[in-house]
């Protein structure tokens, strides 16, 4: 497999673009060029545990890394673990020309991306995601965020990466879930964006053609935050799904993994779409055994456990929402969303969303009845 | 006195600006006005517990206002309180299209500013200085940050306004000492950019003449943050004075005002500058002689307090340094620093800040006994 690099613009400059690297067995050359290239004065990594356990020797013929390790899982993704970090960072002496190389998947990249935004108001720092959801998704964008006891990535920021490196070697010591995990990500990346890279997604495809089925997604997350990167208009269209999605995830305390909930949001949010008559009824009808054919619909016990006033509660509270109104994204057709120049969300009273989840769960019913 | 406003380029978007509105008492309609032209979900003010105290009135005399109040005092600038006021926001519903409205000195518009610059990864606020440190120094140029165990302002960011009002109204409650404090930035203002100007700081002056004064600083600096609003080169030359500065604040724990450290710091800076042989010895004397007769040199006592450890620790700390070295940028007459079009600010090894800090206490000394 070749190496390709796609260039992406940084917002805050007026030329200034950096590079997605996608290869496989790349990262240490990648890194080791784009290092030797620049004076930084410190090279830190913040390594995710398992990644580390698993990828040790690799990780350690990089040349004089100091690493951090970062326990695995979600709830590393605090405030206290980033001033943890920080304490790391000040007694390896870092200043402002130092570096920051985050290895692992979104919890790593996006507390890593949030210390280095903040760490004496910014330092440089590369992400390389190490799971398909990070490589498709959180890399791609400069969202950085931690969770707090008021939300999920409710406080944060926006901070680009100097390089972004996929290294699709990583994906080796992920298990099938997590793949799946990721995947859902770039269903939801065709669903918006590309009816024939849907039609690829959705027929059963080999090993070997993960990688250029990961890169398109890439190139389509890309292209759209490039537009707007920071989420003012078309960004949004990013957000199909995860209305209800984030919903069903938060009303589940997390036991359902972050792309299994945003497939049930997808069917659900298609199900608004149909309501609003934006959507034909017999598209839902092939989104919904698609999915099925494909085990997106995942975990149907965890749907069929929550009420409305459950999801209830989170959906009147979603970042999304503007003057309390509850915003989704309408699917118009596969590979495309409605909106105007202006307008790439919607608001929609809040009875409808109830509907939509009795509809999830009348679907969830019936799978977990036929299995 | 006349209204008048000066536009600041924001650095993320290429052609927006946000005004710097500078009057007497016209604060509340310049602030209606604004939102008035604008969609903002909600309005919450963040307002010194002091500056509360004294203009609760006027304040509450603005329509509705949501008021946090945040004691006073460089203590109340952590990340705790930053989080508390993260759930202020939340407990008001605040979302992505709420403005946040920042009333007080240097701490609240720092700390308000490193919030609004989090919350749901960023929101628009509005910036009212009521010191006068804050006026022409701090509410201009988008820093923010709070302090942390590991050191001062070491977690921030950079955070556009989307308006600053400085209304001269507010310094009516301002101690004398806290006038001086803020005018030392004046004077460095003018040391670094404007010849002209520090004749004019440095003759006795009537209230009438403050608010040109502070005008002519407000210039400056948003001038040079302009054109380098990360400080990667040209703003770095408003640390002139920062580098001692800074460290004798920290090291008399900052019992001495930031305003009367610079003005050691610049002391001995220019002191540097003497030693490097870019600025000639008897305008260091001038410099000397001009502090002293306007009170500037403040607190000897604290300087003779301290001792060179005390100072060593936090220069070879400071957020400045490059790879281990101190930088500090250095005058070459009054009104002009050495530079070159990429570099602002010099490395010098640490024994020559030892001979400046000596030089320093020599003139505490005498200043001291001459008392």
């Amino acid at each position: 497999m070749r190496e390709i690099s796609l260039k992406v613009k940084v917002p805050s400059s007026r030329n200034a673009y950096y590079p997605i690297v996608f290869g496989n067995n790349h990262w240490k050359q990648t890194l080791a060029s784009f290092v030797e290239n620049h004076t930084f004065s410190k090279v830190i990594f913040l390594v995710d545990e398992q990644v580390f356990s698993f990828w040790k020797e690799e990780i350690e013929q990089f040349p004089h890394p100091e690493i951090c390790i970062l326990p695995s899982g979600e709830t590393s993704k605090n405030l206290e673990k980033a001033m943890e970090i920080i304490g790391f960072l000040t007694r390896q002496g870092c200043d402002r020309k130092s570096l920051l190389v985050t290895l692992g998947g979104g919890v790593v990249g996006d507390l890593g991306g949030f210390v280095a935004s903040l760490y004496m108001r910014g330092i440089a720092f590369v992400q390389i995601p190490t799971t398909v959801l990070s490589l498709v998704d959180s890399s791609i964008g400069g969202k950085t965020g931690v969770d707090t006891s008021y939300g999920k990535n409710l406080v944060g920021s926006f901070h680009f990466p100097s390089l972004v490196i996929a290294d699709v070697m990583f994906l080796q010591s992920l298990p099938e879930t997590q793949k799946k995990n990721g995947y859902v990500e770039m269903v939801k990346h065709a669903l918006i964006a590309d009816e024939g890279y849907y039609r690829q997604l959705m027929v059963p495809f080999t090993e070997k053609e993960w990688p250029s089925l990961l890169w398109k997604s890439c190139q389509i997350k890309a292209r759209i935050v490039e537009k707007d990167p920071r989420e003012h208009h078309l960004r949004q269209i990013l957000n199909f799904g995860h209305t209800l999605g984030h919903a069903i995830e938060h009303a589940a305390g997390y036991e359902i993994l972050h792309g299994f909930a945003v497939a049930w949001g997808m069917i659900g949010e298609a199900f608004l779409s149909v309501k609003q008559g934006i959507l034909r009824q017999d598209i839902l009808h092939t989104l919904i055994q698609d999915f099925k054919k494909n085990s997106l619909l995942f975990s149907p016990q965890t749907i069929l456990k929550l009420s409305w006033e459950d999801v209830r509660y989170p959906l009147l509270h979603d970042k999304k929402n503007i003057r309390n109104h509850i915003h989704v994204v309408l699917l118009e057709k596969i590979g495309q969303v409605k909106h105007t120049s202006c307008q790439y969300s919607y608001p929609l009273p809040e009875e409808l969303f109830q509907e939509a989840f009795v509809f999830l769960k009348n679907i969830a019913e019936e799978w977990d009845e036929s299995h």
